[in-house]
C-alpha cells in the first residue's frame, strides 16, 4: 500500500541567503519512490549534495525574496519489518565501523550521563527487549506537549520536564539505546499517522536478526506511537536533530508557512 | 624529514571487556607510513573497522586481563601546507557533502550558541583570516591547565573558565569556527612539539585554496601552539572528542599507564 | 529632584490561583516614599510578607478571574553616592553576616566558573576598580537585544551568547563580582533613563568607603548605563532574578499587559 | 538521649588566606548545648558572624601555615517530632516571609524544571503525604555512590544519573518539593547513623501541622535513610549546599584530613 506525501513551506529572505534543505522521501531500497516531484523557487544557486551516510540528499540553495517548496511523492515501503523485542544486541565488537559511531554522545543525546539510569530501569534486559522496554517507559512517562521545548531542548532536559515533541521522544530513545551500547540514529521522516500532520522524526536502533545471517539491521521506533514503521518514509538520518533539519537557513530567514499531507493510498 | 612514533599503553579488565581502540597513525595520502608496527596483548577477539569518514581504523578487541598496546611507527608527512591566513572560506552552498556535517553542533561543540560572539570579536574577517584570529584568541586568552577539565568538560565550559587542555583548546577553536560558518573537525594526532609528550588534538577547518581549482581543503589548527601542520600526524577525525578516543571500554576498566614518543627522525 | 512611578500590569487567573507580587518602591532609609497609592482588583486573600533582607514587601493574592495591579508613588532619594572606582573591597574576613550569603553561587549565578576569567581578565584592579572594569567590559562586550533570553538564561549563558536584557547584563555583573569576591546582589527597581520604559534590573556590590568607619556599604551598578543610582529606586533585592519577581503566579495565568513611566519631577 | 558529637579537620595554607567555617551544632531551641569546646589553630583573624537564617554561626579566620579545627560538644535535641505523612501543606498566599524564599529555584535545586514530573509521579499526593512520597522515591530510585559527583553537580545532574551523596539527595529532595509549591531548604548537619561517619547533609520541608495552632514548622527528611530527625544535630541551613559548607577557602588551600564521630550517649 503506497504512502502519498504532499509537503510545502514557504519562507522569506531579505538579503541574499544560502539555505539547505531536506526534504523528500531519500531514495534508498527498502523505499520504492514511484514517483516525486520537487518544486522549488527559482534560486541564485541550486545544487545536491549526499546526506548523512548517504541516505537521502541536501540541497543547497542562494536565494532571496520568497521562497516556496512543493514536494509530491508516492512512496512504497518494502523495508525489513521485524519483531523488535525478538531482536538480539549485538556484542560492541561485532559492529560495523558504520554503525559504531551511533554509539557515541552527540548534541543533544549526552547517552553516558544515562547509564546508572537505564541499568537501574531495565535491568534483565538487553537488545531489542531493553529497546521495547525503553520505547514504553518513554511512551508512558513522557507527554506530548507542543511548544514545550525549543532548539536547545536536549534529552537531558526533557529527561527531567516528561514532555516535548517528536524530537525530543527521539532523542531520549536513541539516549537511552546508546547508554545500553546499542546504536542509535535520529531518523526524519513522513508517516500519516502524525497528529496533527506535520514533519516527523523517530529513532532508529541497530539490532541483530539471529534469523539473517550477517548482522545489523536498523530498525524503526516511535515512542509517541504515531508512527509506524511499515508506513514510515525516511527522509534523513543523523546522531539527532542537530543533524537532520527540512531547513537550516545561513542567514536571517523569516519561515512564512508549512503544510505536510501524508496518507496511504 | 620523518616523524617517528612510539606509545604504549596498558590497562586491565577484570571481567570478559569489548573495548575500542584507536591509536594508529591514518594511512592517508598525506601521510606516508614507511614502518609501522602494532603489537597488542592477546585477546578473545580482534577485529579492524572503518574509522569516521573512512580516516584510519577503530580496532575492536575483547579480552580479559592485563592488556599492553605497543605501537611504533615512521611517517613522512606529505600534506599541502598553506598560510591559513590566505585562504579563503567557501559559501555555504559550495561545501561538499562530506563538509557540510562539521557546520552542526556536536556534543562539546554547541557552535550556534557563539554566533553573537564571533560576528562582534572577529568583525570584518572571514575565510582564513577568521580561523588565524581565532586560533590567536584563543592562544591568548586561555592558559593551558593539566587537570582543569574532565569527560564531560565542553566548549561552553572552557569558554567560560578560560582554561583547559589540548582537548578543551581544540573543542573551542572548532566552535568558534563553525559558529563562522567555517567546517571544522577534531583531530586525534601524534606531535613531536607536544610537552609532556602525550596523545595529542588539535582542530581542522575545510577553507578554500584559491590557487588549487576544485575547492576545499583541511587544514590543521592548534591553538596550544604545540603542534605545527608539518609535523603532525593524524589518528583520526571526528566531531569532537565523543568521536575520537584512544580507549572506549564498554565496561569497567582500570587504566594502568601510558607512554608516547614522538620525535623527528 | 522627587522621582515619580506610575506601574499598572492585568492579568486573568482561569481558576482561583495564588500570585505573589512585589513592585512597590522599598520604604527604606535611602528612599523616601513622599506618597504612594497601591490599588489592586479584589481579592479572595491579600497579605504583605516582609521581601529579602527586609527590604520592601511581597504581596501574596489568591484571585480569580481578571486581576489588575495600579500603583503610582513619588520617592526622593536620599542615597550615599559615591565614586565607586575610589571604593576599596573589603577583605572577606571583615564582611558581616548579612553580606557573606551574597558571595556564594545563586540560580542564575555560577560564580565559581568565571573566577580565572577575572584574574585574567581584570589581573591588577581590586575593590572599586574591579567593579568598575567589570561594569565597563560588560557593557562594551554585551548588546542589549530584547527576546534574546528565557527565564532558564542565567550567566554562563549571556556571558558566552553576549547579549540579552537588564536582567541579563545584572547577572553577569554579579557573577563577575562575586567570582572576584566582592558581595553582589540583583536588584529589582524603577529608573526615569530605562527605554523604553519597564521595569528594571541592576548589580549591586558591597565596597568599603574608607571615609566612612564602619565599613561596607551597598552600591548599585548598572551596565546597561540606563540606570544612575542618583535615580534608581529600589522595589526589592535577591541573590538574582529567582528571587525577586513583579509577578510570580502558581498555576496558569495569563499575562495581559503592563505599562511602567518613570520621570523625574 | 543527648547527642555526643567530635569532629576535626585540618588544612594547610602556604599563604595569608581567609576562610569561612561552620562546624559547630546550632544554638537553636530545638538543640540544648549542654556542653560545647571550640579549638582552633591560632590565626591572624578570628571573628563570628551570623549564619543564614540566623541559624548557627560562621567563623572567619585569617591564617597561614597548618590550620586545625577541633571541636566536641553534647546536644540534647528537643525538636517537635512529627509523622510528616500526616501534616498538611500551607496554601503560598499563608506562607510566611522567611520560608517564601524557600520555594525559589537556587543554585543545584532548579526546581522550576521539575513541575511536570513531581505533577505526574506524585499525583493526588500533597503536603506531609507529598513530602513522604518524594523521600521514598529517591531512596528507592537512586544510588549512594561515594565519588560519583563533584562541587559542580546539581539537583538536574542526580535526577539523570540516579546516583550521589548525602548532599545529592538533599538537593534532589528540595528540588522535588519546591516544584510541589512545598518551601524546602538544604541542612548540614551530624547523626549518629552516618556510615561511614562523616559531615551530613539532609532536607528540610515547611508544612503545616493541624494541631499547632498558627501554622508552618520545618521538617527533616532524609532519602538517604542515614539521619532520623530525633538524633539529627543541626549546624546550620541554606538554599542548598551554595550556602552551607564546613570550610571555604578565599585562595588556594590543601585539605589534609577530616574526622567525625558522632554517638548517642
Amino acid at each position: 500500500m503506497p504512502i502519498s506525501i504532499q509537503s510545502r513551506f514557504a519562507f522569506t529572505l531579505d538579503v541574499p541567503t544560502d539555505v539547505l534543505l531536506q526534504f523528500e522521501a531519500a531514495p534508498i531500497p527498502e523505499q520504492n519512490i514511484l514517483r516525486s516531484n520537487t518544486d522549488v523557487s527559482r534560486s541564485e544557486h541550486f545544487a545536491r549534495v549526499a546526506a548523512q551516510d548517504d541516505i537521502g540528499e541536501r540541497i543547497w540553495i542562494r536565494a532571496v525574496g520568497d521562497f516556496e517548496v512543493e514536494y509530491s511523492a508516492t512512496v512504497e515501503i518494502e523495508r525489513q519489518l521485524a519483531d523488535i523485542s525478538r531482536l538480539e544486541g549485538l556484542s560492541p565488537h561485532d559492529m560495523p565501523g558504520e554503525a559504531v559511531q551511533y554509539l557515541f554522545d552527540s548534541r543533544y543525546c549526552p547517552a553516558d550521563r544515562f547509564q546508572p539510569f537505564v541499568e537501574a530501569e531495565f535491568e534483565g534486559t538487553s537488545g531489542g527487549a531493553r529497546v521495547t522496554a525503553i520505547r514504553e517507559w518513554v511512551a508512558s512517562h513522557f507527554e506530548y506537549v507542543p511548544g514545550s521545548s525549543g532548539p536547545e531542548t536536549g534529552a537531558a532536559d526533557t529527561f527531567i520536564s516528561r514532555q516535548g515533541i517528536c524530537r525530543d521522544f527521539a532523542h531520549v530513545v536513541v539516549s537511552l539505546a546508546r547508554a545500553s551500547t546499542i546504536p542509535a540514529r535520529y531518523v526524519a521522516c513522513y508517516s500519516p499517522g502524525v497528529t496533527p500532520q506535520d514533519f516527523h522524526a523517530v529513532a532508529e536502533v541497530f539490532l541483530n536478526d539471529p534469523e539473517t545471517p550477517g548482522g545489523g539491521t536498523w530498525q524503526l521506533v516511535d515512542a509517541t506511537g504515531m508512527a509506524e514503521p511499515c508506513d514510515t518514509v525516511k527522509i534523513g538520518v543523523g546522531r539527532d536533530a542537530a543533524d537532520v533539519s527540512f531547513l537550516t537557513s545561513f542567514g536571517p530567514s523569516n519561515f512564512r508557512s508549512s503544510s505536510v499531507q501524508v496518507t496511504k493510498e
